[in-house]
């Protein structure tokens, strides 16, 4: 039975009321077993459960090989380029913790598959109270809608010695935070190739990557999406306010 | 119940036939069960599971406050300065990964309470295949035996731009290691007097640090334990082998 990534999210949060139900972690050796209390293996281990429902509930998908980048799933394995689902958890208490992918990879796959860039994210906000696991909010989203600019790059990142490492989630449901998620695709593209620039892993492939984005983008969807002037202009008081979700 | 650490070991070995026994760890969320196989978690819940083992069958035990130093449990309520056991487990396929402790508050404590010094390790040495959780080994040993030294420190430690963080295992059960452990308690105390005056961090204390160890172990056991001559001699080219344990 073939689902979208929002068919999944509405049964998830309809049918199976998610947000109402409760679970757990046991480990049991031997004849004892002990309530698991440790609440960052939950964030690891949603993508297996999210699997086991899935065939469970008999819904198409194959797992993705590459570990490493969006998607974890294709939704419909016939056409590898559309129904991408990825997905995260965090503890809802603290914060998005989690990567949203490694930099390098993330700017040389959105040249290659521009339709990466339209991936579902069902990103799972848990919490744990002595063991009872509840997942407190359930979201869907883009990557330009989880994701932000920061004080000194872009975009919100992971940074060692001046070198990007990963990109990293903006805390997109809250209003207190200073820098709010990008408001459209062409905003989170234009931090992307800033970036390219910015970072001196990758300033080499900059002057060209604008480019290759542009075409690849095109190719694939059989129209500019983006306007042509991503850049600069965009990110210091951008005027598009183009939907692409 | 009163039981000694060897006690523990022993019972674990022989009537629970520990080395055979497996188990698994399941996250069960909504109507959703599944295997969790992520390798790491084990590491960070034998602690727990020996906890309620000791309870189960009826063992006295005092949990420890302070879970950033050794011991875990205390294994005779009555008296905090003997029966002491710490816990640990790593992946058998890929040798110890645990911290021994923080370098600083170990080096204290040392002063504080030398008895910490003649701690129990209950150590096991676990292996996860699909799932499926096994001991593989299982030690008692005392720190020296699980400790010693490395090529640029006097023993094995994490170090962060030329700051001491933590005490590091070596692969004691390994007969092709460069560094073998330590033979005996008084090598394992002269290393760490050794780093306490090389770590930047600690080397204001590291002149004092000799002495009121020396008479802290000697208040506390009654006799100088130790040789009056703690220090370099010991390390390069020791020959006393006298055993504490």
């Amino acid at each position: 039975m073939k689902f979208t990534a929002q068919d999944v999210y509405n049964k998830l949060m309809n049918d199976d009321q998610i947000l109402t139900s409760s679970g757990q972690i046991v480990f049991k050796f031997g004849d004892i077993g002990i309530i698991v209390k440790q609440k960052d293996v939950v964030g690891n281990i949603m993508q297996e459960w999210v699997k086991e429902w899935l065939a469970q509930n008999r819904i198409t998908y194959e797992i993705s090989q590459n570990t490493q980048m969006p998607p974890d799933f294709y939704l419909d394995p016939s056409d590898k380029t559309v129904d991408l689902l990825e997905v995260k958890a965090f503890d809802n208490n603290r914060g998005p913790g989690f990567d949203i992918a490694d930099f390098r990879m993330f700017a040389a796959e959105a040249i290659d598959k521009p339709y990466m860039l339209d991936a579902d994210y069902l990103i799972f906000g848990y919490v744990m109270n002595n063991g009872v696991v509840r997942i407190k909010n359930l979201f869907l989203k883009k990557v330009w809608e989880i994701t932000c600019s920061s004080a000194d790059w872009p975009m919100k990142l992971q940074v060692k010695q001046n070198v990007v490492h990963k990109i990293r989630p903006s805390t997109w449901y809250s209003s207190k935070v200073t820098f709010k998620p990008f408001t459209c695709l062409e905003h989170f593209v234009s931090a992307l190739e800033q970036t390219v620039y910015q970072n001196a892993d990758t300033r080499h492939m900059a002057g060209k990557w604008q480019n290759r984005f542009l075409k690849s983008y095109q190719d694939h969807y059989g129209k500019p999406q983006l306007p042509s002037d991503i850049g600069s202009t965009l990110i210091l008081g951008a005027t598009s306010d183009k939907k692409t979700a």
